[in-house]
């Protein structure tokens, strides 16, 4: 398996996918169609695929090759971020295939064999396949038990077969443990890759280059001058017609036990020795295995559900009038936790983590908070305006880095005032960002995984889930919020008793 | 002596002076109508000044009060900062006085002491007065020995007099002391206030800010970080017409014994227990003393004289040309030094100054840049384009602070290059900087000393530069450089010998 962040050649030269097919299953899916389809096109279009390229479609649809392409079509043509290439098209097209077929249908998935052997033959594939299950996990057992009976997770030597899946890896770690028992019967660790598409994000992986390729900001990312960190991640969303998903998912499943815990992660972990998959993993896995909850969860967790009322100048519904909610859910589409992390560098500074929907902004940030100088050799009064220092990576949107600080303010007398400098990632490169989808499938294809949580990563981070879910099962129902604020007032309680509050980003 | 800085009341209300004059000595010189009348103006029309304010000039000439009325209404409509206001204007300019005279005239500053006593009566100065010497210090043994003679410099109970000096304190550290000699026969220390006027400057009082309020900056401010200090001042005009004042003095004497030494001691002190005069003071001098030259001077210095040439596509002449220069001058109009700081902060860790004219650009930066990071996880080749992380002060133009730092390079793999972020004097306030000189008159007649050097500390940067100008004074003519270039080969040398490059900022 290859290391690309480590081989100098790969840096120079762009990294170009060898030989290969990627079969999507689930390709009539939302996620298919707005990101997977028009990644494939741009990557293709950005010379990162080989000639040899091939996508299959399978779905229950009885569809032809054309009506496939037709739809790959009209996804690119809508959602992909490079010009259409006709060219490009073409080339990418002629490798389409589609095989129509149930996941409980064994000829289908014997077609399916056909047509990848055939793409070896005719498209020069090479026995390499990835397999996207872009499908519920309730469909993973039956899905992966035919790619193992057909033969196909089975990689002939000096090929590949890889498998890709996407979250909810489980809802608890039971369940996430029955997943991963269904997909590591027929895959090796190593050939699952599990997409938290977050970690695809340039700002994420900017977290890394930010930490430990620089000499400012490591001294002082610990516990001596960090105060307390707060990641949140804010949608001014409703849950639209995701009911089906979301409802008895909620905030803290959906998102914190996977993005926002690894910002966490990104965040807290030491220096790992080299960005190899099995380094930068066995760094973030510590931190996970250190976090601890608070021995309070009334105290030290918070949740909401939003009410009905108005945001935006439009008057919006509650959660519980959405379509399909059942009566007297208890979901919650906010949750808050005060987790700490117990290592040397992180004792005693609280990590605030919170998600929500139809909160005040769509905002995603990491904002490390640091502790008030400890002396102001300044006049009284002189600093009544100076806050406390904070280094905020903006994940999204308006991707970058913001650090604030106290500057004096213009005039004849010494006053202090919080300012900010600001990095932004658009305006400092012309460089374009490839978006995450691109980034993690072309690493599918490449079999370069440091991007890619591994199971016990998932693990550990219900580990540390569970315990509060199953408080919150016994709770009573989340407290209301209206929509537009930001978020319950449990959740402002909590950081009240340790003396902070929540940034408005 | 008030210590306004520590005053919370004086922070809230506006710093206002009492009732006082102000007389200027070389009121016809091109600072006077430059900048110290303007300023006055500016004061009185921010409300800074008291309405028992009286402002007298002394000159040769021939003048009527309305002729010095005249002449200070020209200077304040050309170079005044706030707009013209006639009632501001009107109601200053009833307390201008004017007297005519030489300087070794006892009859004219017997005319000035009963001047200063109607005001006293009149306009009610209430026996407080400033004699400010915008004068040759050669003219300094003759005025105030006039002011002492007279009886103007000693000041009634429950009233002040003092006087302010402009740079240059002399030419080296004996020249200084005999300076003081005759300025100490007539006034108290504490009644010497010597302008430096970068020190009046917004940025440079930022410094403290910076330094002090914050808890980012100072864990990372030492030797354990930092991996040298760059403090340039670069003019990109010639001499002009200052040959007169210029030449034999040269850059050092001219700006790096003030302005560049005063930005070290700031860069470089410990926190001081206050923002009080003698606190803030004691810093300066205790890292004023701490500083060393290098053992070999000819390769711990460099000095260079600008050539002719072509700058800005205009031909322009070389020092040795301009008018008033005698021929074969070895005047520098480049010096740059390689000191150390001698204490457990910054042991080791090199402070570059340079001071030059005809450079490439107009700028005044500190830049503090920092050690590469201990151990880069990257792949071999990803950080290529990574430099030192930076924290550039800009003092003018420009004002404002800069980071730079290494950030991802968006695309597929992780290559990291420099970026920085960006605070801007201008963009963050809406409070309109004062002038320097608004500042230093202010804080004069409000008794407030801490921005003004005191005589210990201008012998200290005597006693840094003395070895360094007695040494050029025998090592031959300076290096010529090109006009507009960044100065001469020996200066790029004296970083290169320490694996360093000086900034093109």
């Amino acid at each position: 398996m290859s290391a690309t962040l480590r081989d100098p050649e790969d840096r120079r030269l762009p990294r170009i996918a060898g030989p290969c097919g990627l079969v999507i299953f689930g390709v009539t899916g939302d996620l298919a169609k707005r990101k997977l389809m028009p990644a494939v096109y741009d990557l293709a279009n950005r010379g990162l695929l080989p000639p040899a390229f091939a996508l299959t479609g399978f779905a229950r649809r009885d569809w032809s090759t054309d009506d496939f392409a037709q739809i790959v079509h009209d996804a690119v043509r809508e959602h992909a971020r490079t010009p259409f290439d006709e060219r490009t098209w073409e080339h990418l097209a002629s490798g389409f295939r589609f095989v129509q077929g149930e996941f409980d249908d064994d000829a289908a998935f014997d077609q399916l064999a056909r047509t990848v052997a055939d793409l070896d033959a005719e498209r020069g594939t090479g026995g390499n396949h990835a397999f996207y299950l872009s499908v519920p996990p309730s469909s993973f057992p039956v899905v992966c038990a035919q790619l193992a009976r057909s033969g196909l997770s089975k990689a002939p030597s000096d090929t590949w077969r890889r498998v890709v899946i996407e979250k909810p890896f489980g809802h608890d770690l039971a369940s996430a443990k029955e997943l991963d028992e269904v997909v590591s019967q027929v895959f090796a660790e190593d050939s699952v890759f599990r997409i938290d598409h977050y970690l695809g994000k340039e700002t994420v992986q900017n977290i890394l280059a930010l930490r430990f390729a620089n000499q400012l900001f490591e001294p002082i990312w610990n516990a001596h001058y960090v105060d307390h960190v707060q990641i949140t991640m804010a949608e001014d969303i409703g849950i639209g017609s995701r009911a089906g998903y979301y409802d008895g998912i909620g905030a803290a499943r959906d998102v914190i036990q996977n993005h926002l815990l690894q910002l966490l992660a990104l965040t807290a972990m030491e220096e790992p020795v080299s960005f190899d998959p099995e380094a930068l993993r066995a760094e973030k896995e510590k931190v996970l295995s250190a976090v601890r909850l608070g021995a309070d969860l009334d105290t030290t967790t918070a949740r909401g559900q939003y009410a009905a009322g108005w945001q935006g100048g439009e008057q919006v519904r509650g959660y519980l009038e959405e379509d399909a909610i059942p009566e007297g859910s208890t979901t919650e589409t906010y949750a808050a936790l005060r987790l700490e992390v117990d290592t040397r560098r992180w004792a005693g500074v609280p990590f605030y983590l919170r998600a929500g929907k139809r909160l005040g902004r769509r905002v995603t940030e990491i904002a490390v908070v640091f502790k008030r100088a400890p002396h102001l050799p300044f006049a009284l009064g002189a600093t009544e305006e100076l806050g406390q220092n904070a280094l905020v990576v903006r994940v999204q949107p308006d991707e970058g880095v913001t650090i604030r600080f106290g500057a004096k303010v213009p005039g004849t007398a010494m006053e202090v005032r919080d300012v900010t400098m600001d990095f932004g990632y658009g305006h400092a490169f012309t460089e374009n960002s490839p978006e995450a989808y691109e980034r993690l499938i072309l690493d599918v294809l490449l079999g370069d995984p440091p991007l890619f949580p591994r199971q016990r990563e998932v693990e550990l981070s219900w580990e540390i889930l569970d315990p509060v879910t199953a408080h919150w099962a016994t709770s009573g129902p989340p407290e209301p919020y209206r929509p537009g604020s930001w978020g319950p007032r449990s959740a402002e309680e909590m950081l009240a008793r340790d003396g902070n509050t929540w940034r408005m980003p």
